[in-house]
């Protein structure tokens, strides 16, 4: 009951718009103690919102691409425009990201004298590129504490935008010029999960290359459009350091929410998002619940150690786990 | 004691070729009965080779692409060459498939006159463009019965091509030339998983559309090879109708099984396709084996309709699981 009460003036201060309450419920939800678990699950479930109007974009992009000055100076435009801002960014003291080792709070100079702004360094435990398994509890805790507008920074690495995509309703794609006729970074797959592309940079002696750089992608992008598709990807240069073009991002990026929430996109992805969320934590749950999952847990690394051997094929490997 | 006799024979019967026992073979482990299931089990732990020597090619594309003639020849060619070949191919009386209604044993009219080849329709059951979850334990059959080149056709619908994926070596793009600049049935994403592209058709008037068609994906492809990347995608033109490009298309998948094979690429993606495999059977058997999974089943079911409705947020939805 004690404890009921104290989630319940938690709830109410995050709501409030205490940071320091939110900084607390964060902390809360990325917890591993157990206990805290069973808290964090009462807390969410009390703040989150059926419906949310809030819109969730992913930066993603090669280290060095400057994804930080870029949500700094677009979440400039967006608090100008009245907006709430909360990013969840990289570690730069990662290995992983690549970034500054001067810290988040210098790498967003703008967004950070705001009160209007909250940015919040993603835990390197068990993150991958800048998600991690509690990034969707910690997005949930951002919209009940009135951000409407919230980034999640993330490094390309591997699996990494994969992930993100499933916590987003939609994704940015910051790219640079590379040598000779590459961009720097760009990896096939990568341009089918971004609706809206940036080549940034492009300023002084990177001007012509960037707009190279437009122009080829864009003939590579239309070639894959289907006929009926009615959202044409949004590639662009920018440049974060000098601001131009940031103002027309700002403008696709509504353009693009308005066009999702037009066709019912929106909320189906959300639906879909909450569902498959649900059904991944109760199968794990489910696992740690029974007693048995450990037994067939150390039996199953058992046969995998035989089948990397080459001892036995996989068939057999299930035969013996069964038996 | 009688059955494990009765499957010991049917596996030196699959080994020393008898086609009607690779029939009966693939009936079993399509079997959804249970009883079945436990042989089919034990026939697979006995047949499978823990290396095999064999190319597990998916041929995909949208319907119309001349996806079977393209392994009527293909097959054809590998056959002079010693190979011996089997198909799965997709069932053309399935609406999805857009295939003929004359049936597989027209439509590779070539191959199936030889004793080298066997042609196996995937069955309809649970099937998701032409991979069913049984497609695996088939390819084990084909392998044991001493076919060395098998091809899966697949009709590219939603996520067919990531589930084929994850049960071959390597991957053809069979296109054909669109209306305007657009290739037909080209979706984002699918170049990601092909290594081996063909533009077919590219006979009579068709020829310069397909031509063009090349260079166009060659421009964007390349956009995407990263420099340290050393296989390009292999991207030609090719008439399965007249045979031209036919031979090229050979040496190319066998300069990428050779380039595989020569960076340990093929082993390991072998044996990761064996450790996912025995992680996603073992979990399925666990769940079916605790009798508590099916209420959990029932209550996700009940909260899930809650969620689709809007009544619930997903945090509430696990706690009311979990409760």
């Amino acid at each position: 009951m004690e404890i009921k009460k104290e989630l319940a003036e938690l709830a109410d201060r995050i709501k409030s718009g205490d940071r320091g309450a939110l900084a607390r419920g964060i902390t809360l939800v990325e917890s591993v103690r157990p206990e805290d678990q069973t808290s964090a699950l009462t807390l969410l479930a009390g703040l989150a919102a059926a419906e949310s109007d809030s819109v969730r974009l992913a930066v993603t992009g090669p280290p060095g691409a400057g994804k930080s000055t870029l949500i700094d100076a677009l979440g400039m435009q967006l608090l100008e425009r009245g907006h709430r801002i909360a990013v969840l960014t990289i570690d730069p003291s990662s290995p992983v990201s690549g970034g500054s080792i001067l810290g988040d709070k210098t790498r967003m100079g703008s967004l950070v004298q705001s009160d209007q702004a909250f940015i919040r360094p993603t835990p390197s435990a068990g993150m991958s590129g800048g998600v991690s398994h509690r990034t969707r509890e910690v997005l949930t805790l951002f919209e009940a504490a009135g951000y409407d507008f919230i980034f999640i920074e993330t490094v390309g690495v591997g699996q990494s935008e994969y992930s993100v995509r499933e916590l987003v309703d939609e994704m940015l794609l910051v790219l640079i010029p590379g040598s000779g006729d590459s961009l720097q970074g760009l990896k096939r797959g990568i341009l089918e999960l971004a609706e809206l592309i940036v080549v940034n940079k492009a300023d002084g002696p990177n001007r012509d290359a960037a707009r190279q750089a437009v122009q080829d992608l864009e003939a590579a992008i239309r070639l894959f459009e289907s006929e009926g598709q009615s959202w044409r990807t949004f590639i662009r240069t920018c440049s974060a350091h000098t601001g131009e073009g940031i103002g027309d991002l700002v403008d696709g990026i509504f353009a693009y929410t308005k066009f999702l929430k037009g066709t019912g996109a929106w909320e189906a992805n959300r639906r879909k998002q909450c569902v498959d969320w649900l059904h991944a934590e109760t199968l794990r749950k489910f696992r740690q619940r029974q007693d048995g999952w450990t037994l067939w847990e150390e039996r199953l690394r058992a046969e995998e150690r035989k089948l990397n051997a080459g001892q036995i094929n996989e068939y057999a490997a299930l035969a013996e786990m069964l038996a």
